[in-house]
């Protein structure tokens, strides 16, 4: 592998894509900001069609300017949108792959009135204090924010990606690559009509390799690829105690206490140090030395980590976070019985509730994993059902486990070896001089295995914005150096020819 | 002790009290029909004192009417009602406990608009059917019954005792007792005044014995009399995980999960049959075969509780329902960690929540129990904490519990030998012509115990009201049969002179 680095160094060397002046990258995340504040001024909740409607629209003006050819993908609920530039046969084909929908707001939660009116701020010892839009016509501060929905999550780099284009035109660059670009509407709904639609425009999709502009860049702030998410699935658990909450003094010792059931099977499915205890949840998993070193180099501090999250030793999966995230996890995410705190009341309650999510690797099959616990459950003497107990059933079994099994989203991982990796690595350590960061698997769930599986190309995460921009929650907002990074980083990709 | 019930039984043969004809008793249910609902109408919510004031008045009235003499006895919360006929040194002294205020209404529960007006229904297949109180002029329907706030817990036996004095004045019995009456006006709130007030109040207070008339009879339907009832205490537990929720994907099996922590510790605390395994738990109880007698006497059903209650097996504390009344519980009535059903979400949750409530026997010192409780998580190797750990605590250790404790309510049980105990059983056997059904001691927990510790004096709960009337819940209710039992009750103990 190492020669194969020095070669691609080599062709990188003589093939410099950066000719932009720090000028020119200013003036373009100048014009990058005004054109997100109209883009982000679009709400964009998947739950309302209009909303989606109306950044289609504004996306095909913005995309036919820079001349794509633009289409409104039909799918079984909202429409995709897709963008393409006039083909050319002896180039390879990039396809990207970014969102227009964002989660939906509660503006009582934000530090703003509209969380769809960008604001911009500056960093005021813990907090933020506003700032005037004119005064980035003087000089722009990259350490200065917008915020507002989606500003990250994830208009910012699609606005990235057109400046960039207008830049390498500018430039007078050709492109090294044809490039398609398909654009979600329901990301935040999980993308339920994609993998469909992917059968359907599978022609209009088909690519060389395709890159997801998704998801923040390692916490370090360093250019950052990414080979793979983890898959999700979840398992909901109810067990039984009376039929209806009880008087705890006339019935605590004597109606059977859901809660302890409850805390006995889950008890018995991890060990103390975090690892799950039930037969062959980790089969398959093997890592080698190569792949240790990828994992190592990471520049993660677990200690720092601890520190931010306030516990003194991580559950022991793996001997380090990056090894942690190579292994599926089985997390409880909530417990629900009776009432807690200033609600709590002398009850036997008559159900109790933990909700389980299983995230994946690609070793591990959600719907093995779900069979395994079920197993588990079954093994502790459990009559399970999937629906809510009959009469009948409660009175001929003791322990009742009710499970309701949630939908697999399958993971995905590209090989840490693949050469587009290899490219996109070699290409971002050029530019910006630095090391990238290597993840072979990142933690978040991208619904985007079934597109893979059905394109059957490699696949690979390039985000673009800052870690810390509260996505999904209030006060997203993105880092206005990270505009920059992403106009470079578009630049550099869609002009660098891949090595022979 | 059998040659003691036989002196009784020859002494209430030459002692007859049920001088009443049906007649009569359904004129005095009747008007107390009539006075329960002006009492009902008068909102009780002892978080609210102007409330109390108008209930305190009323009572003042109604009680003066009827020859008492009433006084206010202030504590340090809200007042207590007090009163008492003309003392003659010659008789016994016998006072009552009841209270005037109720458990705070959501008018969207109930089946009326008004909780505190009076709805008179009639069983009508499942349902109930509203009727007209002008119907009960003609005749009065003793299925039928009253709904509204109170009318079963605790006005209701308050207007039963009023109508029965009327009904022995009418009849020119003389009371075999002089009588004292204290009216609790924050029972539903705990009595928190009430050990202080009774210690400041002793002398007014000083009786023979002590009859509380609060709580349901047996669901047989059957006169009751109980001599104890349990007490209570409660533990609240937190683990901790991250400092705040984290997204499960980033670092589900990395930070540590806090509901595996809490599942692991309530789990160890009892045996899958309900009994608790934390050593010395049961230390102290011993039913000897006279009680076990007793405690068999009691026409329960178990296999009745499981189908009503629809679990196949209950706990195994005790071998039947009476005997697990016996030993203290440790009831999981509460779990709390992240959000379950529509609204979980993908974290790891930053901390998990368990409410214990613990109910006691004379045996088992509240205090003594949570200790062990305790003692057993430190066993399992957490940090135990009583507020929310500092940063320093959560970086020193692992494991760490956050303990809650509630205030002990002590348990009180009357010896099922004592004599006050046989001459009200054998009172109300001779009345009603039925075995009465004794119970040694009630699930349910009355904060009576200091109150009885400072008195020094015997206490039994004599329960007017039908099991089934929705006590604290929405469409509270008593069914007017209760009313004439009531009357009746109070008419033959008021009336009935003490064996010599």
């Amino acid at each position: 592998m190492k020669n194969y680095w020095c070669i691609l160094f080599l062709l990188v060397l003589t093939n410099t894509t950066t000719a932009q002046t720090p000028e020119d990258i200013k003036s373009s995340v100048r014009h990058s900001i005004d054109e997100l504040r109209q883009f982000v001024a679009l709400p964009n909740d998947a739950l309302n069609a209009d909303d989606i409607d109306r950044n289609i629209r504004w996306l095909g003006d913005k995309f036919n300017q820079r001349g794509f050819n633009t289409s409104i993908l039909e799918t079984e609920n909202l429409p995709l949108f897709f963008a393409a530039l006039p083909m050319e046969d002896t180039k390879p084909t990039l396809l990207f792959y970014m969102h227009l929908d964002g989660q939906s707001v509660d503006p009582s939660k934000w530090d703003q009135t509209d969380p769809y009116e960008t604001i911009l701020k500056s960093q005021d010892g813990e907090g933020w204090k506003t700032e005037d839009f004119a005064d980035l016509d003087a000089d722009i501060n990259y350490d200065w924010r917008l915020f507002g929905r989606s500003t990250s999550d994830d208009k910012g780099p699609i606005v990235m990606f057109l400046n960039a284009i207008d830049l390498l035109k500018k430039d007078g660059k050709e492109l090294a690559f044809n490039v398609r670009v398909l654009l979600d509407s329901e990301e935040e709904k999980s993308s339920k009509p994609l993998p469909k639609a992917v059968r359907t425009y599978k022609e209009l999709l088909q690519a060389d390799f395709l890159i997801i502009n998704d998801g923040p860049a390692h916490p370090s702030g360093k250019a950052t690829v990414i080979y793979g998410c983890r898959g999700i699935t979840t398992l909901s658990l109810t067990t039984f105690g009376p039929i209806k909450p009880q008087h705890s003094g006339h019935y605590g010792n004597y109606a059977p206490n859901p809660g302890f059931q409850l805390a006995q099977v889950l008890a018995g499915m991890k060990d103390t140090d975090g690892k799950v205890t039930i037969p062959g949840y980790y089969d398959g998993i093997t890592i080698n030395e190569a792949t240790q070193q990828v994992l190592k180099s990471v520049p993660d501090s677990d200690e720092a980590i601890s520190n931010k999250l306030q516990f003194k030793t991580a559950e022991k999966v793996g001997a380090f976070y990056q090894e942690a995230l190579q292994y599926p996890s089985l997390n409880i995410r909530g417990l629900g019985s009776g009432w807690i705190g200033d609600k709590a009341r002398t009850i036997v309650p008559a159900t109790a509730t933990a909700e389980l999510d299983l995230r994946l690797v690609p070793e591990s099959d959600g719907t093995r994993l779900k069979r395994l616990v079920k197993k588990h459950i079954q093994n502790q003497g459990f009559y399970i059902t999937a629906t809510e107990p009959t009469i009948e059933e409660r009175m001929a079994h003791d322990k009742i486990m009710m499970i309701k099994e949630g939908s697999v989203t399958d993971a995905f991982r590209t090989e840490l070896n693949n050469p587009y990796g290899q490219f996109l690595v070699n290409t971002m350590s050029d530019t910006f001089k630095e090391d990238v960061v290597q993840i072979r698997i990142m933690g978040g769930t991208v619904p985007i295995a079934p597109f893979i599986n059905e394109l059957q190309i490699p696949a690979f995460v390039v985000p673009m914005v800052n870690a810390d921009n509260n996505q999904h929650s209030p006060n997203e907002n993105l880092k206005i150096g990270q505009i920059a990074y992403g106009i470079q980083t578009f630049y550099a990709l869609l002009s660098t020819q891949l090595p022979n």
